[in-house]
């Protein structure tokens, strides 16, 4: 399976994608990656790690799309950008998936141009893995598509679904509604109407769901539109990161404080692992016909790594051949339903 | 002042409502409590309690509201509910602030009815404070408005600047707008067309926080809908007991676990002080005519006491006199900002 990375993507970009890059190597040599961006600087990336195997190429690019730029911009003024680069590679049929940590808006706006979605997908969304108690949960739409309709966060959930199947191995995922009450009534006019819909679906729906009960993990799959989700998202990352230094500071205000942190040093470390969306990688924006992982932008060289074995496991499951599937049973479904009523 | 407290509300009423209502007469001698509900069951536990003071009072309500009744049936069929009653004593002037950690549903609609809005506001909010690194933040709508107009959200900011003012005795609180990017332009198309209300705003605008941000205390006051404030503040509420529990569980699954957990009580304790809900007692519905103070479902003695506490502060500081005077403030603006364009 041959990746196309974003090379200059990400906060620690040049240094830790090429490292994240050849780490994932050691790990999947069923894989190869062509580091896209600046080859001066990327060789120099390559030559401090001493590599020197052929599963890395790198294909130059002239351009890089700063964090903060809009795809409008991007999409017109950086025509030989590093993620519009590795976009084509995909395209062209060099490479089978696409991974940047990058500004993730041209990220999704290119590669929804350049690729396209997959016949009967609406709207792609992103689908991000998040630790629960039990587990761990798919969250999807964490941050595509801000004004939704219910159609779409019908369409969220055959995806989350699919790809929940395939990541953690089981059968028939539990499929909740992010809302703000469990009764089948409660929430704003859009989950009210994607209740009915999601009622109707072919799949486990176990309701709404609210944001206490997500990390319970009573639900393998939690459905929402993009604007919800990525404050979900957000507000989880920097509660998770606030409550690790608060704590640390309680710690070390005492008198026990070293002693304290010292027998806590195992438990934090493995704790902060469960809780690290660098130990997930990337999150797919599932829709797309082919595979395009968002990495976080501010992914280490692990983060990057877990991004390309992701990536790297994504094709060989047939992932998108079942969301291509269940996408057009749903909508045969709907229509059914519809002529029904 | 005096304070008419639901005490059937909650999951632990009402014996946490009763010993609730004891202890906060205890810290304040300035308020009197009506406890409103089941004569018979308040009067066992104030007798549990040992309480034989003045300032405690019981008014019978034959009826209490489940906490997944819908508002409207309970309006309907309940009214001689406790929660009624206690807004009622309220309205007929025999109490000066309402208390209930009951169904907030029906707080809220039920307090509409009978209190209504302070001139101006079109539609009341409630205020949650939430800990940040710095200090606290307020969250404003933390779920009484599910779908809102770019007017609410203005008027939201205008509430939650008011009471940031009062609680945290600052001047110019920072007002932050729930979105999911720091640019001006990002979001979705609610928090879009509130930004450029906020921004003409006669308060400290600073623009779209995200939310991994929000804990950081960048904000004084963050400004979303109900919808997403709700899901934001029961994230954070179930992220945050989901992490206690995942450390915990760390920390016992070694062998220095016994000891670990024993040089970290106090850290511990201290840390889930500063980040539990019950500290800080209720969420004000703001834009009332009276003070509405909404309790947490599961409150313990404890919240209620805090949330008395918040009532017991709210009269003495003229905070309804502000509100009402910025809302209108606000209005005139508005006008005058839409003339002049």
């Amino acid at each position: 399976m041959r990746i196309a990375l974003d090379a200059m993507g990400g906060d620690y970009a040049p240094a830790a994608t090429v490292e994240g890059a050849i780490d994932a190597l050691a790990e999947n040599n069923g894989i190869s990656v062509v580091l896209v961006g600046d080859e001066p600087a990327i060789k120099t990336e390559i030559e401090k790690k001493k590599y020197s195997g052929s599963q890395v190429t790198v294909r130059h690019a002239s351009q890089v799309v700063e964090m903060d730029e809009s795809p409008l911009t991007a999409i017109r003024r950086k025509k030989d950008s590093s993620i519009k680069v590795a976009i084509d590679l995909v395209k062209d049929g060099h490479a089978d998936a696409m991974v940047s940590a990058g500004n993730s808006g041209v990220v999704m706006a290119t590669s929804l141009l350049v690729l396209g979605k997959l016949p009967g997908v609406e709207r792609p969304a992103i689908a991000a893995v998040m630790p629960s108690l039990r587990d761990h949960f798919v969250l999807i739409d964490a941050g595509a598509n801000v004004d939704c309709k219910p159609v779409h966060l019908h369409q969220f959930a055959v995806m989350g679904k699919a790809y929940a199947r395939f990541i953690f191995n089981i059968d028939n995922p539990k499929i909740g509604l992010l809302g703000i009450g469990e009764e089948d009534a409660k929430g704003n006019e859009l989950t009210k109407e994607s209740f009915k819909l999601l009622k109707n679906a072919n799949m486990n729906f176990i309701g709404n769901i609210e944001g206490k009960d997500v990390f319970e993990g009573e639900a393998d799959v939690v459905v929402c539109d993009g604007f919800v989700g990525n404050i979900a998202l957000k507000i989880a990352e920097g509660l998770g990161e606030t409550m690790l230094k608060m704590l640390k500071r309680e710690i070390m205000d005492r008198s026990t404080g070293k002693l304290g942190a010292f027998i806590l040093k195992d438990a934090l470390k493995s704790f902060k692992k469960k809780t690290d969306y660098s130990e997930y990688g990337g999150a797919p924006l599932l829709g797309l016909s082919s595979p395009c992982i968002i990495g976080h932008g501010r992914s280490t060289s692990k983060a990057i790594k877990n991004a390309i074995m992701v990536a790297g496991t994504f094709h060989s499951k047939g992932i998108l051949e079942i969301i291509s599937k269940e996408i057009n049973d749903g909508i045969t479904r709907r229509d059914k339903v519809a002529v029904e009523e």
